[in-house]
């Protein structure tokens, strides 16, 4: 089974002044974090506006990306949409772009119908078509769909569906999750907010906004667990709370791609409806930084 | 200014067994709903999958849609996506199509940056550039996002927006709405749930799934209405609200789907992940009907 | 059965500074409130801080009221306990202080345990045991409970119990509700900002925050609706919403109690934590009075 | 500064089969759970129906259960009430009864004014008039209402003040509240779901349901954490999310009080109207027992 441990950023799909895709910062960006031991990228999750691109341009954007990720290092496309059939087209096309594995938002615009039944339908024929296997993701501050244990649980029961993502920060949820699910089933931190409790429960690592930023601290934080060097471990993982919630829930990508421009890296526009952070938010998010 | 009132049919689009668009049945169905005095339909609404099509998925079932639909009636095409740009794009594309209106679902997925400057921007933004008019679409069961009425009534100061469908339910917002925004602005109902307590208050009308299997029950609510004619009325409002339910919140779009193939006009299957109705609910809709 | 129709305004608790108890002011308010048609009062309502008084205080409170309200308009008593056991005595002792009916707000507390059971079983005892009628009490936004249609539907087949304060806004629910509740069962609004929605959909008349500073205001609505007269009612819902909203939802018991010491009655201080409101505030809230 | 190292159960307040108070049942608890090296008792908790009691009621279950806590081990008293006056005459008595601190739950009922200033103001009140330190306490699935990290690092700026039991699980938060408030400033999880994850972040311990009839589980848990020995730690964390979910969440205290009758000490009744466990829930709590 193809092993998910350690940290991976997802990454912000880099955008030209004109809102345009632009593939040649988005190869910079992930050259420019190779230099850490991250085990590899997540493209076109949450943080990269997966909302906001068409299909042909996810393509391109994940061909552009595996151009600049190594082979040692794992490709994650992020292919969830709001239908199965668009979902199931978009794997495919992700593995022939050398996607690794794809990870599935679950659909949630019809929320009152999105029973377990519908769910596990879904995930499963997406598993059966796709060509990598399938992680599922859970994102409830984005969806307003919080997928219960059991949903996951469920959904989990196929051999092409290798682990969870969990935005939603309930560690309890993922506890449960990681003690009934399959022997083997790995689940993964969404946010660096809860990246030590996570893995003090058995998740083998995280999918963290902030490794684009802070990808050592991050990192530091995996190697003091994974040492068992407890007292250095909760140090690191208090200190980043703070800009963690910056550039998550607090101001979200556009202080993501902010923080990012202001480390050297291009973080550029975000496409509209999404604003630059004002120029007061910026003040406090150097101070963070 | 283009005037809204009446009742809208938000039509379901028709799909195949195997979840291909159906441009035959579209043209059917309206052709059928034709013969009531319905003031139009609203084509790619949430009762559309809006969310299950692709961008030309989306223009062929506005063309078919027109062919049927008679110029004394209006065609209101659903063109909300989660990016500016390309609800830009789609928006013009529809106007072409034969829309006499756009109506623009809010975006949603960044729910914690959807402040009311970028829902402004955003739809001042596609208001400049449609070729038609605007209707705001607040639809906070789908999208997890409910806009204040201080919201809508930012939004509303464009002289290219022109109304509101409300799905919320919130008939006091309404109000605030109605007295508060440019004198013109047209709210409509946006569920048979509470249409009667909408028009109480001063909305135009309603768009409403209702209509699509109850359309002359739910004209007569609104002629009692506009008749004074008040026992009528409220007689008629309280008859509907379980089978409303049943084909909204409860069942969805597959229960109105289902509800309509035992009219004899074309329900079909949705997409999935929706699922077919049980053979259980489909006893208690056909109760109901 | 007990008629409920018309306007009662949920009085204030009057405290003297220093929070302690205040008899004569309680008298005084109603004196002044008795020269309109209201037809009666709902004394210890969520703002007459009933969570905020002892049970002792409680009976004071009631005893005080009923000296002033003349016998041809009623008083309910808000007797809502967490405990079924504590609802009855409380229910009881308001009978034998002068209550005409006992208005009762859910438990809420063990919001996970709150079946239709649950809530039956604890409605069904309480009318059981109460010496006058009872009528439910519906209040999400404090209790973060909304009970359903359903549930409301099943409480009510009791003969002790005769209606339902509803101030939730869901005017669809309050519909059904009326549509399929026993003949007879009485549904009120539960604020101002949906008096005439409700009314329109079989609402029997309200119990409202904003007939203490506006009742004159609020018996218009009433009597333009019962007398037919749509357009004077609609203007007369329109103008009240953001007033309304004022001495309710946004700054709550301690703005209606500031507007009432502007208008000539006894505000005086609510009881900590809650706050006054500020000067700022204020400000705002002359200028809607 | 008190010390609150340890698992605390939470106690269920004992009734007989008419639902009077049973003194006798809770020192009897009490003695049969002091064989466990647990580091005290949490009297009027959320568990312990505080709600449903009246004030003198509280004060003869606090004198009850501090006859059987040793001088050794710790009684943590319930003492929050709506009105801050109410809460600090409890809070007096608490101690007077033998509390060695209290535990402040947050008002909830007027949800819209608890600003951050309101819910200072009222904490501080207490903590200054408190004769024993006070000791936070978040229940958001009880009272609907979050408080922040920016509200309880607020709150926790008072010398009386010394630390914090939150139930919601978002151990982010408690991580944000340890690295931010003051030093030596104690968050004790306040359920057994997120036990390890709240003590890896920092956490000094629980008050837990669960430690009411698997308290030797808890123990180990934390007992684990504290020799660096995280597998085992891990694995008993993994499998007590179930029964605790049970006990907790799903079916509450009811179900608690059916698990201690069935290992032999006194669970009993819940007062109306919490409803006891049916059958077919009984037979699943066994078997995860």
């Amino acid at each position: 089974m193809l092993q998910l441990n350690g940290i991976f950023p997802p990454l912000p799909t880099s955008f030209n002044k004109d809102e345009s895709l632009s593939e040649k910062h988005i190869r910079n960006n992930i050259e420019f974090l190779n230099q850490y031991s991250l085990s590899g990228y997540l493209i076109l999750g949450s943080n990269g506006e997966l909302v906001m691109l068409s299909h042909e341009e996810k393509i391109r954007t994940l061909h552009a990306a595996r151009e600049a990720i190594p082979k040692d290092k794992l490709m994650i496309a992020g292919t969830g949409c709001e239908s199965t059939r668009e979902t199931i087209i978009l794997s495919k096309d992700a593995a022939i772009a050398g996607a690794d594995t794809v990870m599935v938002l679950n659909p949630s615009y019809y929320k009152g119908q999105m029973s377990q039944t519908a769910l596990v339908v879904h995930y499963h024929a997406v598993a059966e078509a796709s060509d990598v296997p399938v992680i599922i993701y859970n994102m409830p501050a984005n969806t307003g769909l919080d997928m219960t244990a059991a949903d996951i649980i469920a959904i989990s029961d196929h051999p092409n569906i290798i682990g969870l993502k969990d935005s939603g920060g309930n560690v309890a949820k993922m506890a449960d999750v990681i003690f009934k699910a399959k022997k083997g089933f790995q689940v993964l931190a969404g946010s660096a907010g809860f990246l030590l409790p996570a893995l003090s429960i058995g998740a083998v690592g995280g999918i963290l906004a902030l490794a684009n930023i802070a990808p050592q601290h991050c990192l530091d934080i995996y190697q003091a667990f994974s040492d068992g060097d407890f007292n250095r471990a909760r140090n690191l993982q208090q200190e980043i709370i703070s800009l963690n919630a910056a550039v998550t829930r607090n101001w979200g990508v556009p202080a993501l791609k902010s923080a990012m421009d202001h480390m050297g890296m291009y973080g550029g526009p975000c496409r509209k409806p999404l604003q630059p952070i004002s120029e007061d938010v910026k003040k406090k998010l150097l101070q963070l930084l």
